[in-house]
């Protein structure tokens, strides 16, 4: 298996994913330093302050923070959901491929996978306006849109915001709720250069992580109104994630949202990355954020070579995934295309 | 809704599916002299000549009767499927699109529509041949393929012998069970001349119906191994289909299998009302079973008209669709494309 | 076994349940004889009838048929029932032991037995009192309460409408939706000499069986308000309970319903049988239906017994259970007595 | 709501739960100190290490880090019941009562409480011997116990190793699986003065708490054979409680199980507490762990009034609980007592 067992002599680069990112010392002196109180039944004061302060950025009522995005989304579709209701999602979307599953077992809807429009994780309109409407009784009935911005799949593509509010729009004016998997929303904003908030317009819940990237050890925060917020909790207990003195980790993510801004430097080390692979001669999408996709004859075989010279990827839809972060420099991206460029293959 | 209030004063000629057939003086004799049983308590006698009967045509261990072709095919995805694990089926079929998504409901298994190949309703083998193997802990497995034959969405088309077998080989090769639909089966054998067995090789489960062309006027049946059935016994009473004296239905049921090959008028006269409504213009794929599959600019407008001249289809997948049956003669059709051709669109 | 491979050259008496009893030949000719249609697209028009004059005789809006009392209590508790929601039901009912765990498994709520009161199978208003009310968020909430009336494992026993009554009353001041299991609503009816409508005074919903001693083979009906049916069609699809020509199981319950008076035959029977168990030294339960409990001190051999001199009976929480049915006449209950009296054991 | 918005200018001495003990200064030390990785893709080093430890402790294969004792207990009960599986828990455990019924809604299994034999919290052998053995295909079928020692409702009642062998082996006689809920086995184990392993002879899994009473601020481990493990990963990644770098956190539960025999501090103070509570004439049952139940005319307004001189306490099935735990100290108890005493009511 890929990530298994990897013994080599060689300094690992791992660009495997941006969930690898660690604490650094900072982030630890702020988990020490944290003011902490028991969740579950009086709101942890470092826990509220986070939440608060996400629910801000990103132009909500409320936020709550849970384990993993996973959860985040798998909360927010248990709620927007029930039995003999479809939900859209564009084909590869995390919901669908990486979270096992969950969205069907706990939510009890049904997923659709969209197709692609011409550009990869784009969603073509259409599908969204054709997909709502009346049914008969004996008809399953479409009331949810799930975005993802960026999307990884496709290689971390951004939404604008021109683009999103139109998704949203016809969402709406087809009966729709809308669900944002944000889980690096905050990369679509640097990249875009706009706030978060320009990002949730409209949406009914929206998921941001605080370990991808910015460093956080762990947790994700799922928001939307005052309402659903307060659902969330009740579902967020019943699926094991209330925890105690979970201050500890909001200051790392207080920390986290610091951060923002310098995602920056992974986007541009992700440019490098594929302009680097695009001229030893691999088929490389121009990266938009800090994902970098390419296609190999033999995704199995190429990770595995990568593997031996010391480089950590995955394999993504038959093709290969590298994602940059804050624990991989300029210099790291550098020394990658230097291993992988000693060789000569993809 | 394009299915109720019809007022018309024509005959209206009910082309919209081939459910709609009643029972005729014989079948409602034999239902009237049934033996019948507690089939709770005791298993009804009729009913168990019944199943053992369908067990037999299709080459099974054993097989029980089901209210529903819906709940034959849900006890099997139940059965079939766990947490964790995804089950591929070609787009639009009636597991995916026409059961209000009990499939993601009851067995927490989580469906991947796979597009048709270069054929509509064909499933692609490298599709199934690429979907299972080896998975790391945190990802979906494939562990399920459903195939549907014939293919309703797709216009009634049959898999035969040699396609089907492939497919079930490569499921077979990379770890897949295989559930067939069949709630049109018999349609498939009578079409291409072999017997029903022969399109149930090598699958885990199958469901075939009782009410659709062959008149019966309640039940399907879902057939597997010994094992598979008693264990389907148990889901179809929590799901609420066990059934007391259901002798009754099974007569009709007896009496349905009698008239299987009678279903080759249905093909024909399917044939005739493709080859009036081309000969009248319209946009229309050449029917291999009962079912017509036509183009219109707008779905929801033809419909419309033909009821307004009394005859009677669906939209499927935005197209009509016309079925024809038992209750439908070749003076039927013949009027159909009259009612039509006096009108002159589509 | 207790209910398998019975051979014996005695004829067999059965009161295992009334679930046995067999359509006669009126029955069957009405049967024989229905006007149908298909009931998922149009609605069978004698199913219709059939829904409407249930729910007059019920004092409800509307009604709704179902394959089996299993799928009209499960329709009911997955439509009340949330994921985080308790619901009460008397210790031994139904939906807790006789339907497989149905109710946990598709409603996601969660069951709490409530001990019976001073008498079996009564419910302590008390009970019901303090269940319901606020909850903090992390706290389960009771938001149900589950009615059997008769109530079966305490040997058939009735709630009159006052104690009935009160009941509702108190569910409603703390918040609680009400399910009456009425699959022998009749007999309580029947008994207590009062309308079907009075039992079921301020409940949300409502089952009621036509196969329990009426002698339809198949067939209940969920019912409450509109917006209850219209919900519980939708489920019913789901589940698999959606048939095409039901209206001939619908005739034979219209017939049924023509019925309900002669219950009372039923309940002398009962009466019979427990009076002359009494005389031969049984430990038996006075009878207020049709259901006649004794104790024994070993269940299993006394059933092994009565096997053996022909007459069928099944265990109940540890004693054993007779039920009087349309299909067993004072003569066979005579019979039965004699049978038991000619060997002096219990 | 008892629990909220507690405005005193009083000390506050909080007894409502041993899960609000903060991590003092070496466990904050710890945690900035942790050795961490991706515990998703490579299993992070400390959470290995912890993992590894406490199977240990409890003398079983492996462990499984979660972020709660709730999600602990319904991956296990998810991974042991299946559709149409019943499973044996004492009235008011945590996985019926406290968990907001995720157990039926997750696991799709139903429930049983089974009352208390002659003493609190205890189970009688009686009621596991006559639950398992054979059933009709159409019953539910018992194939599961869940024990919890200490029991939490129960006054903090511990299970002795005789007494437990004597459960688990009649568990095993009659074909059930045994789950044991230790959230406080840590404490059943320094009452006793036996290891934790002498509590787990026989199950199948177990789940023990980091957070109560020992400190730690997030995180249980659910823990069984290798094979369970492995399961319990991939549904922990369902439900949302996969994290990345949790060294940060296992480091502090490393920690805390260096304080077991603590807690015996703790024992002390709440039977101190108990004694005091006697002497002012309240009705308390006496202690065998860190639990002190008592019975008030009105619970509601007993912690009320609790409340006015800053002492909190929770309802627990109509009675008043106190927990003594680590931040509590001898001088607490003795204030607490003091402050109740200058008052006189209970």
């Amino acid at each position: 298996m890929w990530c298994d067992r990897i013994v080599t002599n060689t300094r690992l680069i791992d660009l495997r994913s941006d969930t690898v990112t660690k604490p650094d010392e900072a982030m630890r002196v702020a988990m020490a330093r944290a003011e902490v109180g028991d969740d579950v039944l009086d709101r942890d004061p470092t826990m509220r302050r986070l939440e608060e302060r996400v629910a801000d950025l990103l132009g909500v009522d409320a936020a709550l923070w849970v384990p993993s995005g996973s959860m985040g989304n798998v909360i927010a579709l248990t709620i927007h959901l029930n039995r003999g209701e479809k939900f859209l999602a564009p084909r590869g979307a995390h919901v669908l491929d990486s979270e096992l599953g969950a969205a069907a077992w706990l939510s009890g809807g049904m997923p659709d996978p969209v197709e692609w429009g011409d550009r990869p994780g784009h969603l073509p309109v259409e599908a969204v306006r054709t997909a709502g409407g009346n049914a008969p009784y004996y008809a399953l009935r479409t009331t949810l849109l799930c975005l993802e911005n960026t999307h990884n799949a496709a290689g971390g593509v951004v939404t604008p915001p021109d683009e999103h509010a139109k998704l949203v729009a016809t969402a709406r004016d087809v009966g729709l709720r809308v669900h944002l998997d944000g889980a690096r929303l905050w990369h679509a904003s640097v990249a875009l250069e706009v706030p978060p908030a320009a990002l949730t317009v409209g949406v009914d819940t929206v998921q941001v992580c605080l370990s991808k990237g910015l460093g956080a050890p762990v947790g994700s925060l799922v928001a939307g109104s005052a309402g659903f917020v307060e659902e969330a909790r009740r579902v967020r207990k019943m699926l094991g994630g209330g925890v105690r003195q979970g201050g500890v980790l909001a200051a790392a993510g207080l920390v986290a949202l610091d951060r923002i801004t310098s995602l920056a430097s992974d986007h541009a080390n992700a440019a490098t990355l594929a302009a680097g692979l695009a001229e030893l001669g691999w088929e490389v999408d121009t990266p938009e954020t800090n994902i970098v996709l390419t296609s190999t004859p033999d995704a199995g075989a190429t990770l595995e070579r990568l593997r031996r010279v010391g480089v950590l990827a995955v394999p993504m839809l038959n093709r290969v995934r590298f994602i940059t972060h804050r624990d991989v420099s300029a210099a790291d991206v550098a020394e990658v295309l230097e291993r992988i460029g000693g060789i000569g293959w993809r």
